[in-house]
């Protein structure tokens, strides 16, 4: 089967072609291409298929018609212009959010007018798609409210996959993915990032700072968990999803409580006594917006699996990244 | 006041115009011009109010600029492509009912950075955008998983809406019209038809037929409702929306079987003899999907007001339409 990643050079695209590339399937078929897409050049990596890469802007129509053109059969669509920049840049935001998803399913759907062609195609969606009211555990059939422009755009490409999937234009999965911890790397700026930095920097030896308070309560899975969802979703019977295509994946609710405890169980309070409290006023109005706890019945039923403590999801994090 | 009606040459389009230059003002506010746009030539009401009207393809973005060029204050968008259309033609259903609605929001948007204007912009949705799973009644945060192109394109339009509006680009309002009844003139094809047709029928003294059993339960409110669902939407203190900008309307839950009921109430036995069942097997299907009730709690709290017998629907239906 030929594979088409869309993102390819993010964290969890470059963690998705490795686990492609180490296994040369996704479920019972063998892949015998893999095409890497992003707006910044994806590597390469060695092996015995056959892997190209491109350079793509999605905004712009032919980028769809470029993508398309082999006829991939199985489409992982990770690329996105993040929660905060979209909201800086309107413009921009739906330019690829938005259009750029459209004109990947509007090609998709002029491509099997000629003959038949319906792929796959694994969408990730967001847990942004999710607004006021906000119960402290959401269930599968909540309404879409979105506080951000992202949120909103992952909405629309959501019903839009619905739809192109129900008239039988392509098969369409999208999954929607809890914050992704522990994150490797530097600290960035997101609000968000201090859920992995608590983690990541003691565990390196360094201080991390801790903007908002113990009680804040979250919804996390681990890389390692997110790219699993990603082959689940590229391999499973769509059929069992019915007029529904999008699905809130498995997670694990921990406060930054537990998260610090789950840090003194696994790594001592060595570790814990790097983390310094500095409230931040901006910060914990952010998050105070944002979901605490999911059920994901239904995603469970169908047979994804996320973490169930936060020691897990750290001790993911020492194996995939400090390598022991 | 300045006013735009898109969408103005429809049933409840007309109904709105009519509504409008008999008050000759919406809440406090007097209307100084009222223009009138559709995509057949709308009728121009004598009256003292100046009334221009215009003939517009809404799927065209230029289409957007002229109707905003005159920076109303007040915008109705009611236009679309009807349900059937939409699934019978995906291109032109998209093409009018999203892109249609997104140009407009985007002219208002732009006109916006050359000098201050955030109009208010009421939009017409629909309960299509309900679709499986479908509790008997439906609450106001009930997820959106339309099972129709048309349900797709006003679900999307509703989330751009709710976001064009959050960031401070217009200020809107959509709101998820019950199924209209009684609807006057002739019997049309549409599924829903019957719901009006074993009504007007028999009040002209013409038989009806009913495809669909007795016991099948829908949502309604008359025409006159509607209107006033529009006209409440434009006054109101959309303040107190908060980011959801987006309503289902109160409406009327009735069984087939009850709303033969009140039409013995209101026209007798004799009326009722002129309904001949003649199953459906098509019709029925496409109806048992549809919803049948609505809790509407927060429309309600908010001063939306619908009917609340089938009789009222029928007596409304004879003042308006038959004209005793």
């Amino acid at each position: 089967m030929k594979v088409l990643v869309i993102g390819a050079a993010g964290m969890v695209g470059r963690k998705l072609v490795a686990a492609l590339l180490s296994t040369g399937r996704v479920g019972e078929q063998a892949i015998s291409s893999l095409a890497l897409a992003d707006v910044v050049a994806p590597t390469a990596p060695e092996g015995t298929i056959a892997v190209t890469t491109s350079v793509v802007d999605l905004s712009r129509p032919e980028a769809a018609t470029g993508l398309i053109a082999d006829r991939p059969d199985l489409i992982f669509h990770l690329a996105a212009i993040v929660s905060g920049e979209a909201e800086a840049d309107f413009e921009k935001g739906y330019s690829i959010n938005l259009d750029g998803t459209r004109h990947l399913l509007e090609t998709i759907r002029l491509a099997g007018q000629s003959q038949p062609y319906r792929p796959r195609l694994v969408f990730t969606s967001s847990i942004a798609v999710f607004g006021e009211p906000l119960p402290a555990v959401i269930g599968d059939t909540q309404h879409h409210t979105p506080l951000t422009s992202y949120g909103t755009q992952k909405a629309i490409c959501e019903l839009l996959l619905a739809d192109y999937s129900r008239r039988g234009f392509v098969d369409g999965i999208g999954i929607r993915l809890p914050t992704i911890a522990v994150r490797p790397g530097k600290p960035n700026k997101a609000a968000s990032g201090f859920f992995s930095g608590i983690i990541r920097e003691p565990l390196a030896g360094q201080e991390a700072l801790l903007p908002v308070a113990d009680a804040v309560r979250h919804w996390f899975a681990s890389p390692r968990a997110a790219v699993g969802f990603l082959l689940h979703a590229a391999a499973m019977d769509t059929g069992l999803l019915g007029n529904q295509r999008n699905l809130t994946m498995p997670g694990l609710a921990a406060t930054v409580g537990e998260q610090i405890a789950a840090l003194e169980r696994v790594a001592g309070p060595k570790a814990v006594a790097l983390i310094r409290r500095q409230p931040d006023e901006v910060i914990a109005g952010i998050v105070a917006g944002w979901p605490q706890a999911f059920e994901a019945t239904r995603a469970k039923s169908l047979g994804f699996v996320g973490e169930s403590t936060f020691d897990e999801i750290i001790r993911i994090y020492i194996e995939d990244e400090l390598g022991h």
